[in-house]
């Protein structure tokens, strides 16, 4: 009986890294279209995000049938609580990705940013694919180094993004209103993406570690 | 033990009407505060989000303490978990409160919103204060009735929220950037606030009848 909980408590665990691997792939194809104003690129971000949501609610039904017929107690029943949480924010950050695919969508062939912010949104593509690939590696290692790693890329996420809100603000912006509001939404997206990233980051080294990292251990 | 059982059962579920209606108050305080540019009242709120922070962590414990030593089954398991994730809903309309009653504190004491969309505001304001009253009556009730009403606001919700950017996208439209880059938040907010409450109703729908709820039921 034990022996059949730890290879489900297993499997769980290895749902999550394929989804993260899959979102990974999601957030480095969607960024790259919106940097290359790629139509095709983003149409396939846009239509592989049903498997993320389908590989969540597959794992979320696997998680709560262990609930049902294992009984887990402690550690074990907070690590597939936990799995559901993280499966949420994965799941959210798939969202996002797409989110990202079908603002280069909708502005095709235009692009959605303004070419005095391409630098930025470079480095915002670059810190949230580094986010993507340190969660999926923490997800598989339980290494908590990569834990300082994902809060770092996260605090300069947030410092960039408050550049693009300062960069809007300016006298000397002179975009479209259209383009204020596509600016606005993609860097919340880029954003919203990296926090989520942040979430799965501190809900691993909770079960790892059983203390939860307070939310301002972002603030350095 | 069944007994006991069914009592804590219950007390999640009070726990969830409790948090919803202190939603419901975040939400009417935020939006007044939005609309009447009031420093005080957006303080107000931003201060209380941590009353609800605190519900939702509290509710979880108790669940999972229930999981532990309950060993629910079946339809039970079912709703704790449920209980799990319409707590993650709820504290998270709870936020998006909070950062409507952000940017009014940010811009006071200027509106967040200019003149020409005030009423745009206003009835994007009274389908999320609906949302949040009806929401709470479902947790309480378990009415499905209310899910068709609560779906209905949304609709109505996402209609208003493509208006306002149809507004922004406008030649006429002659508001600075920062405004625009304003209303494009708070928009997104009003809109994510009812989608939210739309998830706590098909999750209560969902464990009422055991059918989950396509997402293209909100098409209609």
């Amino acid at each position: 009986m034990r022996k059949v909980f730890q290879a489900e408590l297993h499997q769980i665990g290895e749902g999550l890294v394929e989804i993260s691997a899959l979102v990974g792939v999601a957030i480095e194809k969607s960024t790259a279209a919106f940097a290359s104003v790629d139509l095709q690129g983003a149409e396939e971000v846009i239509a592989a995000d049903a498997r993320i949501d389908f590989l969540q609610n597959d794992l979320d039904e696997r998680a709560i049938d262990v609930l049902a017929l294992q009984g887990p107690v402690a550690s074990d029943l907070r690590m597939i609580v936990g799995a559901l949480r993280m499966s949420a924010s994965l799941e959210r950050m798939g969202d996002l990705a797409r989110h990202i695919s079908q603002l280069t969508r909708l502005r095709f062939p235009n692009p959605v940013v303004p070419q005095s912010l391409t630098d930025t949104f470079a480095e915002l593509a670059r810190l949230d694919i580094l986010i993507a690939a340190k969660v999926a590696e923490l997800l598989d290692s339980r290494d908590l180094e990569l834990v300082t790693d994902i809060l770092a890329a996260k605090g300069a996420i947030n410092k960039i993004h408050k550049t693009v809100f300062s960069a809007m603000a300016a006298p000397d912006w002179a975009e479209t209103a259209a383009t204020t509001v596509d600016v606005t939404l993609a860097s919340r997206y880029f954003e919203r993406f990296g926090d989520h990233g942040v979430s799965v980051a501190r809900k691993v080294s909770y079960l790892v570690t059983g203390e939860w990292q307070p939310e301002d251990f972002l603030a350095g």
